[in-house]
């Protein structure tokens, strides 16, 4: 048995590899090659644990993820866990990934996808909502999908920001980094927005102009009451992508504008639709768009299978004796 | 974090610490110091796989299984999986032990405690039904709690019987072992009677007098739609002992009888109000008795957390750089 951690998963796969991983899972969504059970919560006094099933054609698993909020005043990651991988036929666990690095990286890599297909081709800035271990990663992804030059960051934790930027300027070098005082400053300096928070209001104001012909990847808001952009946003909207069906339900963002009847399902496409079928995507990226990921377990299992199978190539990893 | 595999389990605990554990266990459960959800089947094409969460006061773990039938003609584990030890502050994830080895290990000291408590402490004779991973654990657990000196095995295949008694003589050596040609012959001659098969009808004649001052260690029929016991056993009963509450719901041992009326509510008891409580044992198991158990994750966290400290004591297992 194959135990990866972070350090050796870093080693197996580039981020691009990732991405095109992404979208290979796309494939076998629109494809419905997989079986998804819902996500799984088990909850403790302020302690979660989630499980996340999903069975592909050739091999199976699950990411068992401990989300503990208070670890953030211990500096302990409040997303921790593994990803167990398994053989389709006996059912034996071949491989064990470090869960928050998987999760790191493949959530990353969904915005980074969301990047490639949604913004065009010469943005130049990009700005953070939310300066945690996931906005982190978002960057670097939205990095190799653009030639990025500068990033705005906003944080309701303004001291926090220098160190912060401290560590995103040795793994991002060449990039102008700058913190932003408000929301709405950051908005109107950046082509890509990208939220990473954990809010249950919006993050911005409820003010039309300020959205009109940006690029907005949402990956925060994973609750039904959890919210991070205004109504404003989908009156300038033709559509939202989104990664599943099931983000309909699970995210506040669109869940409460379906409700009050502001977003029209006919509003609502699948990303893995408008990937891989005809799209005059150039024109489309002209306008306003917003990609709303909440993530799925296909996406965890299409990648560390792709991380096994690099690291075994190449002998990266710790073997354990089963 | 800390691996251990078969091997490490074996040397890190005796037979006699698991079922002095499994009595911590009931402990815990009489005083409602645990958290344990329900156990989670997620099923996919004749694959299934089991999650059993638990929180203790000071740990908590999810038992991860998969239960692949088709195994058993591949000559590998029909049940496999890992069970994951976390830290209750972190939630990180400390140690990784073999999950069929933890449930080979827990079933079977669940089964010999409950011989330790309903039945006399000079019984000789002990009959197996059902010649699996299972019922070899449970004798080697019955030989423990008792000085067996005769064992009588009974298995529909019989062809794999001559095979199966040389192994359990090289694992529990110096006690005498015969096959018999039919469960009845088999209650005739044992004085503890032991089940661990799959069936979903009893395997025993539906005859009174065949059950009558015997003690009975039901281990199979964990789905209401099975059963091993005929409705004779119920009749010559003063009580039925269950290692958990939910075992009426989950056994049609239990289910079936209740629904017609033939047992009551009154009958049965949790084994731990038994264990812990005042009784008159020594005048209980002169009579029938029947202990069923269909198990739960807390006896696997429980014997679990017990195994990894005892690994670090002795610097057992592989260490793996999380």
């Amino acid at each position: 048995m194959l135990y990866l951690n972070e350090k050796d998963i870093n080693k197996c796969i580039s981020l691009n590899e990732i991405m095109n991983e992404i979208e290979k899972a796309y494939k076998i969504y629109e494809e419905n090659k997989f079986h998804m059970p819902d996500r799984i919560h088990v909850d403790h006094k302020n302690k979660t644990i989630l499980y996340m099933p999903c069975f592909l054609e050739d091999t199976f698993g699950t990411k068992v993820l401990t989300v503990f909020p208070e670890n953030r005043e211990k500096s302990k990651p409040v997303i921790d866990g593994l990803m167990l991988l398994n053989d389709y036929d006996t059912g034996e666990t071949v491989s064990i990934l470090d869960g928050k690095t998987l999760t790191a990286l493949r959530t990353g890599a969904v915005g980074g996808t969301g990047i490639r297909y949604t913004t065009p081709k010469d943005v130049k800035v990009v700005g953070l909502v939310g300066a945690g271990v996931q906005g982190f990663n978002q960057l670097r992804f939205a990095c190799e999908a653009r030639d990025i030059e500068k990033i705005i960051i906003f944080d309701l934790f303004k001291e926090k920001l220098p160190a912060y930027i401290g560590e995103l300027k040795t793994e991002i070098p060449g990039v102008e980094m700058v913190s932003a005082e408000t929301t709405e400053e950051l908005l109107k300096e950046s082509e890509i927005i990208i939220t990473t928070t954990t809010a249950n209001e919006p993050v911005f104001p409820n003010k039309k102009d300020l959205f009109e012909g940006k690029h907005f990847i949402g990956i925060g808001s994973y609750k039904p009451y959890m919210r991070e952009y205004p109504d404003a946003l989908i009156s300038v909207l033709n559509k939202v992508y989104i990664d599943t069906e099931f983000a309909k339900e699970e995210t506040g963002d669109l869940s409460q504008p379906i409700e009050k009847g502001l977003l029209k399902d006919s509003q609502i496409e699948t990303f893995g639709d408008y990937l891989l079928n005809e799209r005059n995507k150039e024109e489309i990226v002209k306008g306003t768009t917003w990609f709303k990921s909440v993530g799925m377990a296909l996406f965890d299992i299409v990648v560390a299978q792709l991380i096994y199978e690099k690291a075994k190539e190449k002998g990266i990893g710790q073997r354990v004796e089963a």
